[in-house]
């Protein structure tokens, strides 16, 4: 081969290799396809320019952008009922042999008898007593193989599906937005923080340590000179409402700059993060969708959104019409 | 030009590219140069080849490669009192005009008169007394101001240095090998967690979202329309002993393949991190040299060594001697 050859090809080889990386940015294209475009979208592509512009007036260095989600109705469902007391509810059942008290005893009784309306009726007082008697009394590495095999078997009673598989497509896509532009994404779930980790890396991309949720307490042991961590029946940290910006400022130390939920629940959260100096970001799920999710709002008793629904209008926080938004809901479905 | 000459300059110029690189990597030398050649030095080596060595039998995904490290007397100095207590104390100073009352109430009397021995003495109960009074009551926006104010401010009574110079030349180095091979460092301190966020990421290159530590309560509250949080004079954690395997499982969610202390407080963080299967590094800093730094271990009332000193022996976990190890303490000496 002469010099001219060798040279062309490697040349060759070069430029067909600019090419390809120019073809797959040019392929990655929309970075949110399952958005429709909208002012929704609009306001999200606004604020990751705005605060990733270099020398801009509302650039925000790498390290302050923090992103916080809620989860439940925000990265995923939360109907019929929580996922998590589903997980209880199937708990009560496994565990029913070594508990029979607990066929006439509330609100066990109505978990093993699937009576979902009695359950929820003994509010929080009776969700309390389910969690410690399912989610207490063992180490917190068997607690991760429970919820590792429970997400494995478990099927969504609509769905038919993994409840994994109930998560928003539009949200997976913005993460991974979010994520490519510099931002550290966290969850920020009233829900409990260890049947969160688990699967978070996963499914969402975010590792256990940007994860921020409820706890109960655990206890250091050593066992025949193993050390171990023990769950106890003792609520640590309730990570809802109010307890949103402590738990922000407990895990992560920082504010954050954009903050993304569905209830009021997430209120405070939201006031925290768009109460901060500099641009900043809220978002809300607006869940409107019958037919591909569910449609509530002000009168339900799981997500009831209300008081920050009327905040976001005050406030320009970003509503997102799930209707009329979202291309897509479910990764499942067919883009 | 002819195509051999285009050909021949463009090979040259990868070539020396190549060489640049190499040239580099050779330069950077030694990541560890304030460590003496010895077995402490060797084993923190030859641990970090283990876990990054793709395809052998020790490695660890890089997801994985947490290192935890307590701050006081293991990242910097701890004598003669902790620096913490030192600000405690110049804070009851400067808070005194406002409390009359302190001239004659112990432990704050001890404070405002430097007397330090009563000071020791009023023991866990006069200390938590002296933190309530002084890191209670503001806003957590209000208290980092303090704390970078003090920092500013304040001189180290052997060393008339800022308290930030007196961290450990070595284990900054420490904390850079490990980060350049894929690890993700944290602090886990019995100290306090808002007293260390201010500084860790200027000085050891950890942001706060990566410090665990001790803890007060903070509240949520709206002030005329503007969200706050108003730190609480009540003990939320505490992340020593026992608490710091508690810790690491509240905020990181993952057990660390590598822990480093110097004193019985570390014990059972030491044993979580080892505890575990896979390749794991234990380390303590054995406080060896009273001419440069301090010497102490079992009789020390600050930074007692003396259990884990026995275990680190019976477990093989590292030990640092000081003098001997570390070719330098502080990044003010001269290399």
């Amino acid at each position: 081969m002469t010099w001219r050859k060798v040279c062309a090809r490697w040349l060759g080889f070069l430029l067909f290799g600019i090419l390809l990386l120019a073809g797959i940015a040019h392929a990655q294209g929309d970075p949110l396809p399952s958005w429709n475009d909208g002012p929704a979208k609009q306001a999200i592509v606004q604020f990751v320019k705005d605060v990733t512009t270099a020398g801009g007036p509302k650039y925000v260095r790498p390290e302050e952008r923090i992103a916080v989600f809620d989860n439940d109705g925000t990265l995923w469902s939360e109907q019929p009922i929580y996922f998590q007391v589903a997980f209880a509810v199937d708990r009560v059942k496994a565990m029913a042999p070594r508990h029979p008290e607990w066929k006439t005893k509330q609100p066990f009784k109505a978990a093993l008898e699937g009576d979902m309306k009695t359950l929820v009726a003994s509010g929080e007082k009776g969700l309390v007593q389910l969690m410690m008697a399912t989610h207490a009394g063992m180490t917190t590495e068997e607690f991760e193989t429970i919820v590792k095999d429970w997400l494995a078997a478990a099927r969504h009673p609509r769905f038919k599906r993994s409840y994994i598989d109930l998560v928003y497509q539009p949200m997976l896509e913005l993460l991974a937005y979010l994520r490519a532009n510099g931002f550290k994404t966290y969850v920020v779930s009233g829900g409990g923080i260890e049947f969160m980790r688990p699967w978070t890396e996963k499914v969402y991309g975010i590792p256990p340590e940007q994860v921020v949720g409820s706890s109960i307490k655990v206890k250091f042991e050593l066992r025949d000179g193993k050390p171990v961590l023990i769950r106890l029946p003792e609520i640590d940290f309730i990570d809802d409402k109010a307890g949103k910006p402590v738990g922000i400022h407990k895990f992560i130390g920082r504010r954050p700059i954009a903050a993304f939920g569905n209830s009021d629940g997430d209120l405070q959260m939201l006031q925290w993060t768009t109460g901060g100096a500099g641009r900043r970001f809220g978002l809300i799920v607006h869940h409107t969708d019958g037919d591909r999710e569910w449609a509530y709002d002000r009168q339900s008793s799981i997500g009831r959104l209300d008081k920050a629904l009327d905040e976001a209008r005050a406030k320009g926080w970003t509503v997102v019409d799930m209707k009329r938004d979202w291309r897509r809901v479910f990764p499942f479905e067919k883009p």
